[in-house]
């Protein structure tokens, strides 16, 4: 049985919810993303995600055609019609479609907004338990990485790279700095056990999880530290760990070949997974 | 009466051409275009078009459904239904649909191929006659822009301000060299009548009306240098114009508010506008 996907008011099996080939989104990547987590049938860091997308459709100009309460609904109606007790939401919303092709927009169209579900076992994962590899590779996206928009060909490239080289993902890099991973945020933990991050800017996703990880860490009594942080660096940190919406907090144990620490999922990065995902199921609604 | 309009292998009324909301053009602007124009019903610099739609797609590893044979005989088709003397056909090519959202992809997918058609005079054009007036944006599309991906939000964007502020369109700035207009190659005419362009690098797309413009002029006299210029080395210019396949040669009058040259379309660019037409129209096919 497939899935029940919605498109713009409906809900449709998922081979039959279609876009326009004429739909912004399609011809000029004119769409904002967002993915939130369901555990255990509820839903995780959620009114961060709800905030992100609206920051996210406000800065290009998109109106979302629901209301808070209408999108809570929405992800809450489409996790019951799927069953979805562990996995994902997938959300988009396109600045819709104007009937032809036309760099120039009006400033108030419909806009195309559609939503998947996807289960996943976010808990019991391979990756953190075992942790990632990473190679680098130049950053080449666009200078507004802070909005969340679906132009997302060269994480996949990268990614695609990454896995052709043995890898399991890239770390980007820009200036000999780590910008980010290719869908995630990326940390390094030093020798004296602080934890390292890129502070946010125009170059990297303020990540919902990343908020998270970050608050739940310095509650816990842990040393954040945000900052650019080097390939060199990388190679000399005694962890180092990502963060996504739906890998929480995962291990990543070499980089380009060479092990980091000692090359298996760090004390301190698991740790910080446990108390993630402890405080967030918690916190779920 | 609506277009017909193609899409994998059938013929459609326009409003009736549909992709997959999981389709990699929808969820990872993972698709290339194109963009050829129709004169007197033939099609102008086709080889060129057909050419760079190859090199796109083999940059991204996306498998063109049609052999040449096919891709022209696609064109002539789509003109001839939709009865286009005069316009531009764009067509569209996605890595396709998966079934599913996932970063990662098979190297072989059958990819999402659809094609239409814009009517438009491309001989009596009001930009050409008056010239077109511009203002200066930072430049933050990716890094490849060799590649016609449809990674146009920023493109798109800057149109928008642009016309915010009152001109028609943005030349787009790198470390304070003109990159290029947003949709098109921009161009200066020096002092001493040089026609002095940026090099082809990744930052560029290598335009094909920009190639036959170049080579028109250098076979008519003119003076070429391609070199990154300054934003002020285009108000002191003589005069600026931009080339793209349906726009040929139009002349820039002003940047900035600052009128260029006399702020008239310049002598030079009006001749190169009607070299580069009667030239090309000549070889139509």
């Amino acid at each position: 049985m497939g899935r029940i996907v919605y498109l713009n008011g409906e809900w449709l099996p998922e081979t039959e919810a279609k876009v326009s080939i004429f739909d912004r989104g399609y011809v000029f990547a004119d769409a904002i993303y967002e993915v939130t987590c369901v555990l255990d049938g509820k839903l995780l860091d959620y009114p961060g995600h709800a905030a992100r997308l609206k920051r996210s459709t406000d800065a290009i100009g998109i109106k979302l055609p629901v209301d808070d309460d209408g999108l809570l609904a929405l992800h809450r109606e489409i996790a019951e019609r799927n069953d979805m007790r562990e996995g994902l939401i997938y959300l988009q919303v396109s600045r819709g479609n104007p009937g032809d092709r036309d760099f120039m927009f009006e400033k108030d169209m419909e806009p195309t907004f559609s939503m998947f579900t996807q289960k996943k076992n976010v808990i019991e994962s391979a990756s953190a338990r075992k942790g990632i590899t990473v190679v680098t590779l130049e950053d080449l996206r666009w200078g507004r990485c802070d909005i969340k928009t679906v132009q997302l060909l060269y994480p996949s490239l990268a990614k695609m790279e990454a896995h052709d080289k043995g890898a399991d993902d890239a770390w980007l890099v820009k200036d000999g700095f780590v910008t980010e991973q290719t869908s995630a945020t990326a940390y390094i933990v030093t020798a004296d056990d602080v934890i390292v991050t890129r502070p946010l800017s125009r170059e990297v996703l303020p990540g919902i999880t990343r908020a998270s990880a970050l608050e739940i860490a310095a509650r816990n009594g842990f040393k954040v530290e945000e900052r650019p942080f080097s390939v060199d660096e990388v190679k000399a940190a005694k962890e180092a760990f990502y963060t996504s919406a739906s890998n929480f907090v995962t291990p990543v144990v070499a980089i380009d070949g060479e092990k980091i620490g000692d090359g298996k999922p760090g004390e301190l990065s698991l740790k910080l997974r446990e108390l993630y995902i402890e405080d967030r199921r918690a916190n779920a609604i």
